[in-house]
């Protein structure tokens, strides 16, 4: 298993992670398979969507903020429509790789999704 | 990896692909395992829901499309909640088969989530 | 592939099985790997989140009770939001394990979610 760093910005911010995991992939034993790309966070997640257009990036930022509903929340930390969103799109994704590469559709990347930054975070990669 | 092929024919459309999944299958060399169902797509994706009672996915077509924020949206092509839908749903799943046909819940099958049709759309299998 | 069951007590809840799911693990051959954990259900999911503070996961079942669109229900069953959020939040998560133990992030849980209790559920773990 590989472990990858990101420092996200914003509060708010969908990072692009597709080059560092493709660089945790290049050197795997298999070249061919299935990649578990896991984050271990509770108020981030992972998430495939187009990297082509830079707006479509921050057209999810502003919908995901907004996507959270008007409840009470009493976690003291401040920070449940972070734990919210991080359940709406999960831990993970597990994607095809091939000649050690992944091997996804003409305009997926794959994003690391911060729901509560400014923060580094740790991504695991995990061949098979 | 066997590729699907699928039509859709409105914009938001919840397509049952379970039977093509299995027949995907039915000439795997393993029986028994691991099958990733993966959407090369940014404006559709995997669901697993009900396929007994069509009302079930009618249902979801409407609460999918009434789940997008009412935030602005930059991207020029103006599909934008159809990413958004994809990122919330995300672009797979990953479920047991067991003697060359998928294992699921009595009342559970796989759809294709159109969210930007119609069009025609490619599902990627992948067994293990 | 091992099953654990599950009672929930209430409409909506989320409750912690990372306990129940070491313990399907804690007899399997393999000591390092991937474990699908999968729900059944097309009217509860599988959820990664923080188990620490009890709050947080009430947080989550507030948000989630109004994360539901009001449109029109067709389904005679009365029981389409729980569809809906079984279908946002996922079937199944695929999770790193080593030896024989759940490999999460520090404040990570895994958690049946009930969307249309109380019932019991069932839960599969698969461990490669």
């Amino acid at each position: 298993m590989k472990q990858i760093r990101v420092s996200t910005g914003k509060k708010m911010e969908l990072k692009d992670i597709t080059d560092q995991i493709n660089a945790a992939l290049a050197d795997t034993e298999s070249k061919d398979g299935l990649c578990l790309v896991f984050c271990p966070h509770t108020t981030a997640g992972i998430v495939v969507n187009e990297n082509a257009d830079p707006d479509v990036r921050r057209d999810l930022e502003r919908a995901f903020e907004k996507a959270v509903p008007a409840v009470r929340f009493d976690h003291a930390e401040g920070n449940s429509p972070a734990h919210f969103l991080s359940s709406l799109t999960g831990p993970s994704v597990l994607l095809p790789y091939q000649n050690g590469r992944l091997k996804l559709g003409t305009w997926q990347g794959v994003f690391l999704c911060e729901y509560d930054g400014p923060r580094t975070r740790e991504v695991w990669v995990q061949a098979q």
